[in-house]
């Protein structure tokens, strides 16, 4: 039965599933119907045959009119001078599905290990840095997610940027850090306290 | 952005998987490589066309050089003459992967709901009786669930089947209740302690 | 403030309880009223000082009237030939709210574990054997969780009351193995299946 | 047995524990030892009749030598013109662990209810008033949990102390909203991203 297997095994890769739930989409698909097998198969083809990927932000967007830009990025009433710095395609999606961005993105797609030697090209930072030269970006803020790989990530982007701050008259700046939706003080932790109280308003 | 809500909406249909998942799947298909995405894309297409449905036991299987009748069903090896009721391909697996059974299966592909009008057909019980009827099959063991639907399909199956008792000889029987590995005394149900003391030995 | 932590160090031995769950119970204590926390003071000072334990059984009961038996040991309406040996009170009160067993109990308070040196004297069981000597007690059915301890412990006093069977005709027996409510079969453990397969019926 | 189903009637009001447990804490208390329950009925004893309120803070203490004053409003080291406004004595020690704010507490015991009537005198909003028209304290700032509650607290709060600000020089404020500790940018909320935006620094 090694087709069973196999498919078990690239199941297995998806996130959050174990053997167990990947041999239960098995089943699952052994029991299904011709047609939505049919359209599963050629669905999950056509993504890898028809994914573009923007020349700018990075994002995968399947968008087949525009050119080497993704429709955000190609989209005049968007602030074109302003950056979103994210790590992934999903959070550009929350992002866009919270509506309190205008600007652009700049997808990293992941945040710098804390051992990753030389990340500068794998970030793509040039291509910010060559943007931000030629006037087109006059803001970059950083949102990347508060645990130690994003946080150290910030501090990577915030510093190899700085030296264009003067002579760009850039202004770059962070997410700010305080209490989330549903933070409750009994339980918050020491370093989202220190930054609520610092920044109080 | 619809061939990612189509697929979305697709992946939602996996046992155990909500929207969030399916999306999480998706975008862990936008950013998988060129080789894992046709291989899955194949497998899945493979899984549709290749597969075979034995013409006893009803269960799934790929085996291209047997007959009419799944790799089980036509071992000669096992015992014939018994037959275990089954629901579905996975409990299957699990009885073969115990290697407690000797004998063929049947598989019922579901429960019987309580408000089933007429299951019998869906059932294919008359395949069974046949069996039983020409000798080919002397002992039927019923294997499904305790839940509600579970009890009421063994019970539906053993009175379907008790005319051929006297008249064939057959044995019925149902898998006994008791204390599951793991069960605790202090948190068992009433109906598990009473079974289990009736059947002590 | 070291009342507070002595009691949450208190509070932390209760079963399932953490550090963190134990100061939450102290901090609901704080603004507890007074009545609340004077009636559960004394309650669990009553609780030391009133309990008593059954010299047969050796179940914890507050009865003040029954002598040295708790009021089920004394029971005569309950068939005082049967024994149900079980580990622990939960144990007990789950069976009598089942309402399947009408004998006597016997607890040995805690399984024997795999490395326990002499078990024999902290189980008690020379009681046990006096009452099937005397003839007081003709049946003995063991009762304990289905786990490496109970399972070890039901072996260890199977083997010990062995030769009383012949020579006093005493019964013994364990709670049968099977399919408990809820199981599936899909999940079932082998163990579990094999003895629900041979105890078919 | 009544008294273990009043015992278990007490326990089932602790936060977060439900009939079960309780039942199994009254089992613990069965088995426990003489020395461990008449520790645990003295200390709940002392509890309730060793604490006292602060009647600045409202915060429950055990400090016998000082005055009206909890050790921490009365600690002169501290910057008492500052003034933390939180809801509970669990707030009060998250704070203090973390050793992010060095000026008085306020407690406002519960955060008021969407529906409720009047919660002015319940939260002693005058004795802060007092305090602020006194000279005593010059800043408050409000640190509540971030749901429904607390935001309308917060509100509320703020409203009433508003006229003060300018006739005593008040400076009111509450904790900076953002993103805390373990935010991940793919899962926040609207709210919170919006803040973390507009707070950018």
């Amino acid at each position: 039965m090694s087709k069973i297997d196999d498919l078990q095994e690239l199941l297995k890769k998806l996130p959050g599933i174990g053997p167990r739930q990947a041999r239960r989409f098995v089943y699952f698909f052994l029991s299904a119907d011709e047609n939505y097998m049919s359209r599963l198969s050629s669905l999950i083809n056509d993504l890898r045959s028809d994914k573009k990927i923007c020349s700018f932000c990075r994002r995968v967007h399947f968008d087949s009119i525009s050119g080497e830009l993704c429709p955000t990025c190609s989209d005049t009433s968007r602030d074109q001078s302003k950056v979103l710095v994210i790590e992934k395609n999903s959070d550009f999606e929350n992002f866009e599905r919270s509506g309190v961005w205008d600007g652009r993105y700049f997808l990293i797609l992941k945040n710098v290990g804390l051992t990753e030697d030389d990340p500068s090209a794998r970030l793509q930072l040039d291509r910010l840095k060559t943007s931000i030269e030629s006037g087109q970006t006059s803001e970059v803020v950083t949102a990347l997610s508060v645990n130690p790989d994003g946080e150290y990530t910030t501090e990577y982007i915030h510093k190899s940027l700085t030296p264009l701050v003067k002579s760009h008259n850039l202004s770059i700046s962070a997410l700010a850090r305080g209490l989330s939706t549903g933070s409750e003080i009994e339980y918050a932790d020491s370093e989202t306290l220190k930054n609520a109280l610092e920044n109080r308003k």
